[in-house]
């Protein structure tokens, strides 16, 4: 399971804030509490800042791998923006995302072709947001093998079915978890993530719905999730799930988890 | 989703002291506070007193319906136990459990061949546990087939793949759930049904792990538990997990479930 901290987005007050008055050290404090809560990826996203996303995307990297060692996931549609982050990030970074519409696609194939880069693999196209399991399908293996015949190994390839709300549709989460377990089945080797927040928009509870949908995609064989690693009830739910679905040899990491606190909350 | 309330069985102390001192009283409270919190089927079992169990759990059927105006789940493999008890059940009751065992089975199909009771049929044989997916299918397959073939419609079918721990073998969660899976898809209309307590047998922080169980159970199919429903947080856990899954049309059991403060805990 990879967790991808999505804090450090520019969509946040906070950090649109820390952003503007340049303001590093909130940056670290976030990238470093996030990647000593367990997130494999630190998320960075500058994207409401229109001419300046290249600008701001190189800071924040530069910054988040002052404290952090480890990887950035750079979060942007725009090749210029992640051409900047690319040109300062140490090692090997995720990239979120490409997309099967075409001009996104275009523009980002021959920055990722023949890399080692991760490639988060969104499922949307010119046609529209998907709302079925057979529409996510379809769009995952066009992006699949493209990329694939771009040299990018599927080992790389993290799908991103996209989360539809359920107070939209009754049977958009359904559709979704149906979607992620045919992509694993289908495509061996590919992985599959996501954000969660939009299951639960326009409906009360969310953190316990977002927290439900999770553990039910860990069932389904989602490995990727980009989500709050600060949510401690949340990270203990994935620990939990991951023991259950078989990927915890003698639950030695459930164990751990417990020892050390983390499901305490 | 149907919900058996688990907590009349004289294997817990207060149960077992309230059969001894034919404590009625306590019986039908416990009875009402499970059906006022949503189980559909109150199981009885009376399984520890060996010689009286005829006797006991026709007492617990009656008092159990005293107080509910609804079945019950007849927990027993003894058929004079099942018939003494359904000599005073009223409505159609459940019975929990035939299963591959062949002294089992030949004893309990004559009870329930060409009734319109709900059966449930647990996957266990005289070659012992089953510990795959694999298993299981072939043990639900031999079950269901015979259960038609006298006359039980497969609608009333509720196979239990049966839990096993993941703290004995890691890969116990994974093989159940891909079981619930592959029953619900290969015999359209059968149902499937499960306790939770083994699979957090031995493991610290029990009730999260069920919780979460119970939820992954879902997002595979899963539409029926033996549980306690006066865990709120396990009830608040099926309610959303079943609002993701596509069986609660505009969301409107999950919202007055809300409204009615089920996720205050």
């Amino acid at each position: 399971m990879i967790v991808v901290g999505e804090l450090i987005n520019a969509s946040r007050k906070p950090i649109k804030e820390a952003i503007e008055t340049q303001n590093a050290d909130y940056i670290k404090q976030i990238a470093k509490e996030q990647h000593e809560a367990g997130a494999n990826y630190i998320d960075v996203n500058a994207g409401i800042f229109v001419g300046k996303e290249p600008e701001y995307l190189q800071w924040l990297v530069k910054n988040v791998q002052e404290v952090v060692d480890g990887p950035c996931c750079i979060d942007s549609p725009d090749p210029k923006a992640i051409e900047a982050a690319l040109a300062v990030h140490k090692g090997t970074p995720m990239i979120n995302s490409i997309s099967l519409e075409k001009e996104r696609y275009d523009a980002l194939l021959p920055i990722i072709a023949g890399t080692d880069y991760k490639v988060v693999a969104l499922c949307m196209s010119d046609g529209g947001m998907p709302e079925t399991t057979e529409d996510r399908l379809k769009i995952a293996d066009e992006l699949i093998n493209g990329l694939v015949k771009n040299n990018i190994p599927i080992d790389n390839i993290y799908v991103d079915p996209l989360v539809q709300p359920i107070g939209t549709n009754s049977n958009f989460g359904i559709e979704f978890l149906n979607a992620v377990e045919a992509i694993m089945t289908r495509f061996k080797g590919v992985h599959t993530m996501c954000g969660l927040s939009n299951i639960s928009y326009g409906l009360p509870n969310r953190k316990f719905l977002n927290q439900a949908f999770a553990i039910m995609a860990i069932a389904k064989g989602l490995d990727g999730l980009i989500i709050n690693p600060l949510d401690k009830q949340m990270m203990a739910g994935l620990i939990a799930a991951e023991a259950l679905a078989g990927r915890d040899d003698f639950c030695c990491n459930y164990l751990g988890a417990f020892r050390a606190g983390k499901f305490e909350f």
